[in-house]
């Protein structure tokens, strides 16, 4: 008898958004070196690599309910400024008025794709739904969609379910909103960590590969559950999932 | 000094999506055809209407606040139920098991679009935001943009938002997701009820002339500010509403 697929039944993909469908670092980077042409010794991957800490902390301590912003703006906002009173860009504050600031913090909506991201989400919206279930706010991921080519079919933010990712709101909710169980929504994503919340709340899960997440030795042991990993599937991109997906 | 364009600063449009983007009439009877070949001699179009009539009047209690389900899919359900026991479709009743009542009531989920729709939903898209904002649910709404090709940004549904309308958290929960004041969102929608509302929590408003949708009386006297009326702009076609805002 052949093995089950590892998807069997799958109706929905979900998708972690920052760094698993957009390469925010490179991005960031690279918005912030054309925003700032008077400043062009700074080491803007250092301060995406610090905002975006920053943001990991802040939405940890919120979806374990510590209460604040479910709205990313909001938050990239306040770690922005936190960035400028305490740390080594305090030299900067000074040159941000309120308007730059506000400019600076809209980068997160100009997040490119990886190179298999756009034409790999069109085939994948001919095999299954396409959410993203990101900690985003609604209306970044709609500019972001606009801007990167991503043709989601319903757009899941933090903002949306009200909570972040781990908060099982997130996964449950946007199952439930999909009127489907969780075994038939799998989630996406370049981080485990989003991915064992997902598959403890009983949803599959699909690990994919991206240079910039997860340490190198993190992607390159990580293995599906046929090999003795922890994942339904591992991928290197959306294509190779498209290819999966076609073997149901 | 040139007259203010009447959706000057509008960066959404918020669509109702029966009887406004999709033909919910021509498309039930159609696929209520299709599914009952046994039944050759029902009035399939009548059968529709009463249905229709059974949402109509339920969506409004329950965003009045008596308590209901959210769901759409349930509701359809609920009211398809109500017609096989109380009224002249009651001859169906032992006909349609529990298994065809689950399949009769996706029939909802599978409505064709107008012939202006797709086209105009395409090129609408690269001029403003575009999104539902329907009392169906959301996995009825992703379901009938697959099927009808309508590529909204996001999706905001009754069991998105928590209500139906004409309750104020559709309007103005839509507008808040998007980070938009109200002023800077225009409904659009075959139905004066619908605008009405929308207008009266400051949206801009779009009259649509659908040939199925309020009576043919209100349809030809339906004016915009201008003209005495009480929407903002009257259209007869998506395409029309392209050209409008490329005069922006």
């Amino acid at each position: 008898m052949a093995d089950e697929h590892p998807l069997q039944g799958v109706e929905a993909l979900l998708f972690d958004v920052f760094g698993t469908v957009v390469d925010w670092r490179g991005s960031v980077t690279k918005e912030m070196g054309l925003l700032n042409p008077d400043l062009p010794n700074e080491d803007w991957d250092q301060f995406a690599g610090e905002w975006r800490e920053g943001y990991y902390t802040r939405t940890a301590q919120i979806a374990q309910g510590t209460g604040g912003p479910t709205n990313v703006d909001v938050l990239h906002r306040e770690i922005l400024d936190s960035l400028l009173e305490e740390t080594r860009w305090k030299h900067l504050a000074e040159k941000w008025n309120e308007e730059k600031r506000q400019e600076v913090t809209l980068v997160w909506h100009r997040l490119g794709g990886w190179p298999d991201t756009t034409k790999g989400l069109y085939e994948l919206k001919k095999q299954a739904i396409i959410a993203t279930l990101s900690n985003g706010n609604a209306r970044l991921l709609v500019d972001m969609a606009k801007f990167a080519d991503l043709p989601w079919d319903i757009v899941f933010s933090g903002d949306i379910l009200g909570s972040y990712k781990p908060n099982p709101k997130m996964y449950l909710g946007a199952a439930e909103r999909l009127s489907l169980p969780p075994e038939k929504c799998a989630m996406v994503a370049a981080h485990l960590r989003d991915l064992r919340a997902a598959a403890s709340f009983g949803l599959k899960t699909i690990f994919v590969r991206r240079p910039t997440e997860e340490t190198a030795e993190t992607r390159s042991q990580a293995k599906d559950k046929k090999g003795g990993g922890e994942v339904d599937v591992v991928v290197d991109s959306f294509n190779e999932l498209v290819e999966i997906l076609n073997r149901r």
